[in-house]
């Protein structure tokens, strides 16, 4: 028995028994429905699909304007002390602070296409006063260094995710239709590369990038780093899967968990779920390997520039909206994504049939 | 002295006096501004070149929220007589009709994205009754068979680039900054095809895709019409670049010469122009020839299906925002990249930099 996979926590029961997938025949009656519409057939290409699975996933029955909330999970990593990153950790708690003031990338956007933000402090390193965008769910000021010992306790990891499960009660609880989770973490793409190569099997080199910006030397060390700590917390790694609870325990962090806790319950409530950049889909994969089922309600915003990004999204089967080289994290690719998705929607209820508008099919 | 060259329209004289070039300052100082923003530096990829480039098109001063608008020209074309369409010629007079009831996806996605549109009949085979979305300039009852005489008389020519030119004047007068042409023209896409083969040197067959979905030896007639229409009208093309308003002439269409003046014009008045896919890009490449500082103002709304949009788009330098395998027309990629860019303005205009926010900068 491996001795390092913990059980799955009490909080995830429930919702991991209310999961289910998405019924075909709705994307199927979807997709009937856009071969009627005044175009020619598939000529909207991605976007159909994208419709067709938004119709699906709320079942059948989409509203509009569709609502839209993106909830930002901040957390520090121990292992930020081993020189992984451009920036000190200091500078999670200086975001979170730009966050609530409403100056940083993610609230000029969610601004801009009426996204309603919420910033969940899972981890910081740091006290902030209380403001009415902030959610103070401290599990931890930051998770534990991984090259020493696992990156998050057995209790630290039930109550992250337990955040997360409770953002997405919140969201299903607001009639919110699509949901993004955004982060904010000095060190956390070292845990994301880790868990990447722990989900996906690829070697540590193909899965680690440079992050907010390290050089190839520190890039190095990053890479010698994620492989010590798998090696230590996942033995067995390099030959066969861990249970994606172990990963998440020994190499992830507590805004990743708060994530993967978020899009299982976001997938119980049938939730539309757009996942941002490399740490979201990261989470994204460790909620997929717990409940196959979530790959359902998942939509991947966009493709980021790190490399570990694109495996995990093949990894998941998932065809990216946007593809902009950005590598910003804090939702931003998610949320740039929603009028894209958004539209598709409005495409699929709001267009002319053929029949309706007298337009004749085509000779072919 | 090629006698199938004709000599600049009178119309075109004031509109191409006054196109000017972009300043790269002006492109700096918004990246400048870009890098004291909290984030790290490039980490939102080409949404920072569009918000440059959006930045440096209207002078260094960009007003929120930008005012948007799109102009969907309309014409038959002769060569549809040819079978090169999976669709009747009657379908451009009854998807116009659709656009003026408001049902076809370019209607959905202009009232989801708050753009302004416009339907102008430059040339479809048929008589509309008045309507406030509607503008009548038919220049003629569809283009002339370009298989059998050249597409356009240089009279028709000149009537269809003015029609553009009086578009892009009137964005200007309602103080528009983000414009788009579309198109809906039965048979386009043959006409687009011959442009790219003659303006990039492409073989035909390399340029030459299915349209709205005709079948391989439907597509085999149509490459034979574009090559015996090409040798006709323009006959050292393939050696040679032609002069772009002799190829509009000889193989254009009277949307496309419409959209070419548009473009043309829209230049001149210094807005941000979103190109649209394979018809569209083709007018902007003519449109370029004639002028290329025009070149500075576009920005290529998406990547289209057809084979020859790819050639297009590297003839002439865009790299385009959405990549959706769409291949409807009508505006669709353009109206539907316009919140990715207006993203990118509000972005470099809205959020805090370093210093205001007081985040630390990188270490490395």
């Amino acid at each position: 028995m491996n001795t390092t996979v913990p059980t799955v926590p009490a909080v995830l029961n429930d919702t991991l028994a209310h999961i289910r997938a998405v019924q075909p025949r709705l994307r199927e009656e979807a997709q009937a429905r856009l071969d009627q519409l005044t175009k020619p057939r598939g000529s909207l290409g991605q976007l159909e699909s994208l419709a067709a699975q938004c119709y699906a996933i709320v079942g059948g029955n989409p509203s509009l304007p569709m609502r839209k909330a993106a909830y930002l999970f901040a957390a520090d990593h121990g292992v930020a002390a081993e020189g992984v990153s451009a920036y000190p950790s200091a500078v999670t708690q200086q975001m979170v602070e730009n966050f609530l003031r409403g100056g940083a990338a993610i609230n000029v956007l969610a601004r801009h296409h009426a996204v309603q933000l919420t910033i969940v402090d899972v981890g910081v390193d740091a006290e902030f006063a209380a403001h009415p965008a902030l959610w103070q769910r401290k599990v931890r000021r930051a998770s534990r260094n991984m090259r020493r010992e696992p990156a998050l306790s057995a209790a630290e990891m039930s109550a992250a995710l337990e955040v997360g499960v409770e953002a997405a009660d919140d969201a299903h609880a607001r009639q919110i239709t699509l949901v993004a989770a955004g982060e904010m973490g000095i060190g956390n793409t070292t845990a994301a590369s880790a868990l990447a190569a722990a989900l996906t099997g690829q070697p540590v080199a193909a899965v680690t990038g440079t992050g907010t910006g390290i050089d190839s030397s520190a890039r190095q060390i990053k890479q010698q780093v994620i492989a010590e700590a798998l090696d230590r917390h996942l033995p067995h790694w390099r030959t066969e899967r861990p249970a994606p609870l172990a990963a998440l325990r020994g190499v992830g962090g507590l805004e990743i968990a708060a994530m993967t806790g978020f899009f299982l319950a976001a997938a119980r409530h049938a939730r539309i779920i757009v996942v941002d950049g490399f740490i979201a889909t990261a989470a994204a994969a460790v909620a997929v390997a717990c409940a196959p089922a979530v790959r359902d309600y998942l939509i991947a915003g966009h493709r980021s520039e790190e490399p570990g990004h694109a495996h995990l999204l093949r990894h998941l089967g998932l065809e990216p909206v946007l593809d902009l080289r950005m590598r910003l994290g804090e939702g931003t690719g998610a949320v740039l994504a929603m009028p894209v998705i958004t539209s598709g929607v409005h495409i699929l209820l709001e267009m002319a049939t053929f029949a309706a508008a007298g337009v004749s099919t085509a000779t072919a």
